[in-house]
């Protein structure tokens, strides 16, 4: 149904492992217009044996195999695979991989360092633990080299990636407080996945707004991991989430504490400073307020930063798509690095608005 | 359209000035249902001489008068009167109106009691001040008693409701510090009104959710005086409000750093004890979210009591229906304690779900 | 959670079968305001032993009884059930039921009065033949004498009710053709149930709109059934529902010819002299589009009638509630009548807009 | 903010006449990854000397120029104009412009080539009438060779381009009676243009459905221009458009008589015959219902064709992007082949889905 595009003469062969959930139907429109990889592998196991078209209808003109399971998988022919499972199965099926693949993976199952961590908030240990050890943590700009090379990455979770792009750079420079960090995070339902559950039907979602998780949301341990690195001590950080009747979006408002002699003007200059050559990550003028209808579809993530009336206190708000900057995107943009392809091929598309 | 309804035998004559926006309808249809009220009177300048089914169309069977100019008013066969008129023309309005009239005011005109913080928040003097003075803040649950004995009620702001309702008595009790307080609120799209703007279009504000008037929204002091008053010093509050594609609805989530010696079970019982009796407010079980969905079209405010993974701090929820507790229904709320009518006449209706 | 409100002192023992689904829930959001009934059983196979609260937060506030399973349930101290259960299972239990129960059926189960029609869209044998043709098919406004003396009432679907009421009169005046009326419909999500599947998950359902069972939905044949029984004759029609993504409402736009000698005058005035004196069906003035917002949450039906660029053709547009006149208000009016209760009690309610 | 992308060295430098409303942003989207073309020119009277950013902030990253009013435009250096103005106005702006400059215009002006036909719907005499003459109606694959050639492009309405792709073949090919064609069309709010109107408030138009504009809508001449042209009689249609809550999407429903001899196999024959080789119409596969959501964001559209219960009927469904295929995509579509360039080239995206 696509038209056409120019495909580069040696692109890579790409797998994505469970592709007819909400992440893998972004990732294959995402790839359908990248010029150096080509889908070569669809496996769904609840699907297997079905066409593309029949998963996910707007798809239909991809000229993309049909879905099988994965054991009924051949990864001879593949360079790279975009791994989109459940958490707690993809361990062993990335465990068993042939060596020669390079592997994103969008689960949660490689993102956590410390094997307790990982067992207190999964409730259980970790079963490839070794490749744990291995796994980069794929937020790119934070990351990028050691992604670049990498051969299994681990692609943030979506509120994280939301949460650390402020929060990181603010917290390597010692502009902010490591305590009382407090992230009201908003998402829109896809997050949720595309499984059938009675709390995600539009009539119990729609027209209405609740907070979920509070306390116990497993990307808190994510955000703490990745802030505590940045700060260069333990951080622990208040994540409570929220559900909004919308398909796509995060958005992450941010209530920090600000570090002596600093103020929020040094805020904005440590933040513009450190994204200043992003394609990706932007930090808007004074004054406006990020919204996720101006990222939906694209890879984009806006920053604000914002005086608080409570003194010595900032706001920073951040917006991403969920699927895209907050998975797909992402997990594209690192595989661009880790095959040695332009880091923004395949994302270039503005967001779509209304 | 509406069936008919037993109505009592002396009900009370009621107006509602400038009937044709939200706050306006939402009180036509709870009034329709009133056993202790009739409507006699609406205005609507923009829509004087129209019938009230080609304003709200909903309310075509109400058999209510057709709008009229305020100027062409006649107060003399009423005993009360709603005003639901824009900030600023209200207060002349009010002072005006005949002094034998019962008065509840949904505008800001008459809610913030130190001329001021009204003149720097809205940038004009007030030109009402005996009235100001004079007026009762109509949050209910707080303030009864003196509603009761009130001529001039200023009913709240819906985020001043969704905020005060859960913070005021932990503040009263000492349970929580005065100190960064932080309430992130969301909102529905009826807040803002019926008045056309680009902003609020469907298509601008449906799929996203963004925050505005950081650090800069007029219900920032209007929660400020009435914790103040509840802490016995002044408190400053970071007040955050986010847009949320939906109608109706306020989630305030709102992080609070607990007084030495309290913890979450003492602020859970501390506010179970003062609203045990309420008709309309409820303190949900432990481990329940509070949502919008819940409360939508009723009067109820829900509220719920959180653990922070940050030591020494705590997390409230509370929603309400903007339109309802947030404005129309509270106002009835208040003129059935200034009639001596029961308190929930009118107001009995479940929500409606989904 | 509801304030108290007045009760007749003999009020009917109501019991709601199936009350954890959307037809279940809004029974009981009614009754809750009805002076004439109250309600002493709940049942719900999966959520038995559940409090209500836990099933719909919206109703914590009700005093009803927990859920129980069918099997566990007393009818002795009840004097009526509404049978909110899934076709097919339905017969069975209503057919146990205790005879001194008046009983209101949501289900499918009873509308259709021929065996072999029921066999042919269901795919098996009707296992009550004796039940189905006592059942009195609770159109009310068309059937309200039978309704009145019936024992047990099939109520109509939510687009039956919809198409039915603006064709019905005109059909038995001989004002429109009896071949090719067409019915273009337009429904919200919560007709499709509770039930967790893929296809009515928020971000499946969400910014789309699409035609479904297009040629084979089975509220055809009881549309086909009713209008028939109004013609004299054996009518068919094309029925082709919409799925829209809003949680309420049908909108049915149908396009019809008219008979010999009839123009749109005439169906006007043919409507509006079957509706005249109805509480709930209103035929709106010339030229106002009818709109489900305008029904929301209350009983009522509106019907417009249009002319079409068509020479020969009229179109008629009708608004309801799926919920409420489609499923539990009309099964609340049925039931009224069935207890020489006053039609509307409990069904007073005006529309929540927005 | 978006990434760099290959442009051909000679592209065509063009401008945008009006660009703050919603098709003027969808035109920016879709050529800020064009390759064949680059924007030169933007202009909108009310928001002349902004920036971009501050009109569409999610197009912040296309280095486009600044607003500016229409008399401050220099058209020296453009090769190609896209006019996206209100109707009425455009007429004489496009009358101005230099001879050397290739137009599409996006306004209702010069679709109606009958200028009485125009005079009637629009109530005021066209004033360009010459112009009206020259331009060729742009529904690009039914007239394709003559789009081409022409120098001012009148690109279809939303309406009529979703309902004559499935009807033209269908009445050239004499499959179908040129009577009795029923157009049911259901359209997100985008449409309705990005004025601020009270009827397009969010709170007005979401949870809701209604039909406007019944047998009165200024599409139905342009649907009937086009298929009586297909027909070769005239054709006077049923056209009955509704607005459903979503940004973006048509879904037409459309009830034909089949002609003598005809079936519903011979109807998709005759569509498939047509559409075969198209990039982007595409008949679906037989059973399946198209949806807008599987065409949001791209330039595709959907056609089904399915029995009707009514003998001698059938039903056509068709589904596009109002702002894509029934808008701005089609306007670059257009443009491309007036500029030799590639028909698809711009428009490769696929649907953005959820």
């Amino acid at each position: 149904m696509s038209a056409a595009k120019k495909k580069t003469a040696n692109r890579m062969r790409t797998g994505v492992l469970g592709a007819s959930g909400y992440t893998g139907g972004e990732l294959l429109r995402l790839l359908a217009g990248h010029e150096g990889m080509e889908i070569r592998l669809l496996t769904g196991e609840r699907r297997a044996g079905k066409a593309l078209a029949e998963v996910f209808p707007h798809l239909a003109g991809l000229g993309a195999p049909d879905l099988r399971r994965i054991d009924d998988a051949d990864y001879g022919g593949l360079d790279a695979v975009f791994c989109c499972l459940p958490h707690g199965t993809t361990q062993q099926v990335i465990a068993a991989l042939p060596s020669h693949l390079k592997v994103v993976d969008l689960s949660a199952d490689f993102r956590l360092k410390d094997p307790e961590t990982y067992a207190a908030w999964y409730g259980r240990a970790h079963e490839a633990v070794e490749l744990q050890r291995e796994a980069v943590y794929g937020l790119t700009e934070l990351h990028r080299d050691a992604v670049a090379r990498a051969r299994l990455t681990a692609n943030p979770g979506c509120y994280p990636t939301a949460a650390q792009l402020p929060l990181a750079p603010l917290l390597a420079a010692g502009a902010i407080a490591a305590e009382d960090i407090i992230i009201d995070a908003k998402s829109g339902v896809s997050g949720a996945g595309r499984e059938a559950k009675e709390a995600m039907l539009f009539a119990e979602v729609s027209e209405g707004v609740h907070a979920y998780g509070i306390g116990r949301h497993r990307h808190a341990p994510e955000i703490e991991q990745g802030l505590s690195a940045a700060a260069g001590s333990a951080v622990t950080v208040n994540f409570t989430p929220h559900l909004v009747p919308m398909n796509r979006g995060i958005l992450a408002t941010i209530y920090v504490r600000l570090a002596a002699g600093a103020d929020v003007a040094a805020l904005r200059e440590t933040l513009v400073g450190c994204y200043r050559d992003e394609p990706f990550v932007h930090v808007v003028a004074d004054g406006v307020a990020p919204a996720t209808r101006h990222v939906r579809g694209s890879n984009h993530c806006l920053i604000g930063v914002f005086p608080d009336r409570l003194p010595g206190r900032a706001i920073l708000v951040s917006a991403i798509d969920n699927l895209v900057k907050g998975a797909s995107g992402q997990a594209i943009q690192n595989m661009n690095l880790m095959c040695a392809l332009p880091e923004t091929m395949g994302l270039e598309q503005s967001p779509l608005f209304p």
